[in-house]
């Protein structure tokens, strides 16, 4: 598709984000105010929505109605913003800039920090069980489970706990590939996965299909963020910069090299592709949005 | 119901839960293995299990099978035991005993304890929809909304952030009790109408007086523990007592003296007791867990 029909896609889906994220959450006048402030502080007006497009773009493969995208999107956003929040916290990175912005627990505090963090949580499963989002309820307790799933112990926080015990560490490349599959990969392939059940059923090898695609641009997410963490300064990537290679954490580039690890993205970018071929046309958005998160420069 | 009945059941229903719960969470030889060492170690092996009892006090109401029970009540309880792990954190209560042992992150940690909050909240969402669980696929996204809604800034991280910004501050008795009725009350709340989904349907009448009765005993459960907060020593209380007195943190103690905590959580046992009296023998359960809840030494 043209790059300008893509851009367009992007800015649509990034503006309906916006305005759902801000419906789904509690407002600010809300008990407690300060809770409510630091839940929209860290979930409103930032970020690429990366994993909402790719709910939008799976969604656009099966016909799915764009308030039921909303708001599958919107509860994978939220457990984005809620591991970003409690990541930054001075127990974990201790980062104090976010998106251009002070972290929450730089602004709020860190006991306000925890707490959004959670609730936050909490609100994804609230928006994702509250209207019907999928054609049968049994379909929509799948989306849940996933979700579930891909946030735990079995995938996000698994894979954060992985780099957490292994800063220092040297990791082999199936050491590194493991923890990135469920720190980044889960919910990136639960937003894709997620917009699929919003609409018309795949079959089974189609779903198949779709899931070695999200697998595959997971991974390529997290190769390129950590060739960008090495490239690009602070104020283009909104948040600190080279602080990976500073706590010592392994690294795609530390292991690969600079060419190795571009080498791979540009290889998981194909194996994307690729396993878009069956959809044909109906994938255009998937296609563009894999080939806008590899080639992406922040 | 004969104390020593009453007595059997609970044994059995803590048995039941502590192997259901041992098998619903990873096992501590999964990667990572410190992260589900870490959940592990706050959810097994303590514990009155209140919220357990209470599910299953309810689910005899609606003769509701064990399988399903255990379930529901696992997702509640990692609730319960989440929010423990990060309330004792230093950002937060800064607590280093709670049921006899060491705090989370004192023993594993204070990232570990983040994350092994985070990965709790998530691990109750999974076991709340990878089985059925009611009898429609319908009712089990209820259970899972109005536990997500119990949880959350509408529920109970909503209470700890209202009793959070409250420290110091002198609050009415009406803002008390909307503190706990947020903080503690709604994940009982959530805890008997978790069991009574489990089985056959309540009226429309009949669940309406079984979630008087769990606001009863969500607000009584408070009042006891201010009480007990006051009274009970750290050994007998397996937690640091006078803590909140310490802490200046405004109790039912402070606002209606001893006394008068103790009449209103007389009353509200009470109230209790008069909402199970159209539910007849099949209440006896929840008829005995109030006595219970309200005439505790710990």
């Amino acid at each position: 598709m043209a790059a300008s029909d893509f851009k367009t896609w992007m800015g649509d889906v990034q503006a309906q984000m916006e305005s759902a994220l801000s419906i789904f959450l509690p407002a600010s006048t809300q008990l407690p105010e300060r809770l409510h402030d630091a839940m929209r502080y860290s979930v409103l007006d930032g970020g690429k929505r990366v994993r909402p497009l790719l709910t939008f773009a799976a969604g656009h493969l099966v016909n799915a109605p764009a308030e039921r995208l909303q708001a599958a999107a919107a509860a994978v956003e939220m457990i984005h913003a809620y591991s970003l929040v409690h990541d930054d916290m001075p127990a974990m990175d201790n980062d104090v800039l976010r998106r251009g912005k002070p972290t929450v627990h730089v602004a709020f505090g860190e006991a306000t920090a925890l707490l959004a963090g959670d609730a936050l949580q909490a609100a994804a499963f609230d928006v994702l069980s509250e209207r019907q989002l999928a054609d049968s309820p049994a379909d929509q307790l799948k989306m849940v489970h996933l979700l579930a799933r891909a946030a735990g112990s079995l995938g996000m926080c698994g894979g954060q706990g992985i780099d957490l015990y292994s800063v220092g560490q040297a990791l082999t490349l199936p050491e590194l590939e493991r923890m990135h599959i469920l720190k980044t990969g889960a919910l990136i392939r639960a937003a894709v996965l997620l917009g699929s059940y919003c609409g018309q059923p795949l079959s089974e090898a189609e779903r198949h299909g779709l899931d070695h695609f999200a697998k595959c641009i997971g991974l390529a997410f997290q190769v390129v963020d950590d060739i960008l963490d090495c490239e690009a300064d602070s104020a283009t990537l909104g948040k600190t910069a080279g602080k990976d290679a500073a706590n010592n954490k392994p690294t795609y580039v530390a292991l690969l090299g600079m060419k190795g690890a571009k080498d791979k993205a540009a290889e998981l970018k194909q194996a994307a592709f690729d396993a878009l071929l069956p959809f044909g046309e109906r994938a255009q958005y998937l296609h563009a949005l894999a080939g806008y998160i590899v080639d992406r420069k922040y």
